[in-house]
């Protein structure tokens, strides 16, 4: 999950000095957002610090980052008409900066952990695109898919294909893994992702250098996980609302799974995460290809002590049953 | 699923004369409201006018429905201490208007459809309850249930105990059946379901005039539906997003279920409606004991044409298949 953000003091201060948007797009603040969680929580992996919508900018759809509201996108894309008139990202000529950023860091770790490249999935930065930001109920995504499928899927199309070379950039300059973000895709019913998300993200798999990892994530997907393994990645996500034994014999046990404690569990005092931390570890009965992580990001309410706590508890107990 | 609502012209209407607790306090009103949609869409149930937060009242919270803004509850609470100064809710002091509307909306009926009951479960009344409204990620009711179970349990004994005798009031004053609304319960893991809101929800359920049947509901919940299962109902409500099929298979075929279209494909034009129907109905099999609904309520922005052609719809091809 996303490790740099608002409950970490350092990344408020680098904060009031730079816009969200302006920070994702300096190498060198953002090389140092993404090393600022290795440094002071010791977790396993650095995650580059960027953000989802970045590829969408030279779209020309008008994405701001608001004060304390999130990602807009001033114009929409909500028919054949829009969508006919977008043209093939560029994707080189529009994040330079985060290749530059996965170098710095790259080379700043120096071998001590690896870093993890991201980037959102079709659906996800889809549904941002339609609905001009985020949304509860996705209504317009919906209907453009309902109504007018053909351009749908040629939406999804592009933003498949530039995704692709948006992360092979990244493995290039440094990423020795890749994660997916399907954040929003469990509003979907089972049929929807079938018909409208599964060949897109297939496609985007399938075109990702090979050797290289991937973790496909989502949350809200209890009745999709078959599918989106069916999609691809080396490793599912799941989130906190699946158990973990279930979701994984779901995906299958010849596949890598993440997670999943629910985020909240770290509001809770260090001997109730231990717990269930223990909870999370048992159900994955100590096979191999379990990686222990939460089941969303770290939300900004956390006290960065816990999530420290978090880090320590995780080693220790994995430790002993690695013995 | 609730059928009163803004997508109906003749309840805007009513609601241009009345605010929205006025309205459910009105027995004439609300039983009128309750019987728009059964006069215009030829429904087969009446769903009775009410809100799941109405019980709430006595307990000196602070409920308003704030113009737009959905229910807010101006002293939530969120401490042991505030749960200790809570009383038993007097049912039958606090809603007597909501019995009042139930023996109205009987007599108008005269047999014509069965008038559905409904009550909002302990978590989702308690969600409200302790956020102030609606919620996104349930921090301060997740925070409560990990760090303060005792009070949490309290709670959600008030809750339970109070809504049985409120549903039962229902049924002594003519529903047929019941629907327990736990709406937003989806957002906890398995293990939090288990141990915080299944042995309230089954407390709930058993205390039921018994020979009613018990519709139990909620949205995102997929891997729960076991689970709420084996808290009880006579029939599961599946959201859609899960597949009907692998959604009856989880709680059983020994249960009845209801469900599962998404209310967003009403937006659709009536021949994709048509086609989405059918497939639900495939999936049912043709099985007795497969009810046929929204896997939530009718979208706001939805046309009321599309509403009663969804009815239409189903009509026609539950008649072909059981001929």
């Amino acid at each position: 999950m996303r490790q740099a953000g608002r409950y970490l003091p350092e990344y408020r201060a680098m904060r009031r000095r730079f816009g969200f948007l302006e920070l994702c797009r300096n190498p060198d603040a953002a090389a140092e957002v993404t090393l600022q969680p290795v440094d002071r929580l010791g977790v396993d992996a650095a995650i580059l610090f960027a953000d989802i919508l970045l590829i969408v900018e030279p779209l020309g759809v008008g994405l701001e980052f608001a004060k304390g509201e999130g990602p807009v996108i001033r114009r929409p894309v909500r028919s054949e008409r829009d969508i006919a008139r977008l043209g093939r990202i560029d994707v080189e000529a529009a994040v330079p900066f985060v290749f530059e950023t996965v170098r710095r860091v790259t080379q700043a770790l120096a071998g001590r952990v690896p870093l993890i490249g991201f980037a959102g999935a079709p659906f996800t930065v889809a549904s941002y695109v339609v609905e001009g930001g985020p949304s509860r109920e996705y209504l317009h995504t919906k209907r453009l898919m309902y109504e007018e499928p053909e351009a749908w899927h040629r939406l999804l199309e592009l933003l498949a294909e530039a995704t692709a070379r948006y992360l092979n950039g990244q493995i290039a300059a440094g990423a020795r893994a890749v994660q997916l973000f399907d954040s929003w895709v469990g509003v979907l019913a089972p049929d929807d992702y079938r018909a409208f998300v599964q060949p897109h993200t297939r496609a985007l798999v399938r075109a990702l250098t090979p050797g290289v990892p991937v973790i496909h994530f989502g949350t809200g997907t209890a009745a999709l996980l078959p599918l989106m393994r069916a999609a691809g990645g080396d490793v599912l996500g799941l989130d906190w609302r699946v158990d973990l034994e279930a979701g994984w014999a779901a995906v299958g046990h010849d596949v890598a799974v993440q997670g999943n404690l629910d985020p909240a569990v770290l509001l809770a005092k260090p001997p109730y995460i231990r717990q269930r931390v223990k909870d999370v570890l048992d159900r994955a009965g100590g096979r191999p290809g379990h990686i222990f992580n939460l089941g969303h990001g770290v939300l900004q309410e956390t006290p960065v002590e816990h999530v420290r706590a978090l880090v320590e508890i995780v080693h220790e107990l994995s430790d002993r049953r690695s013995r």
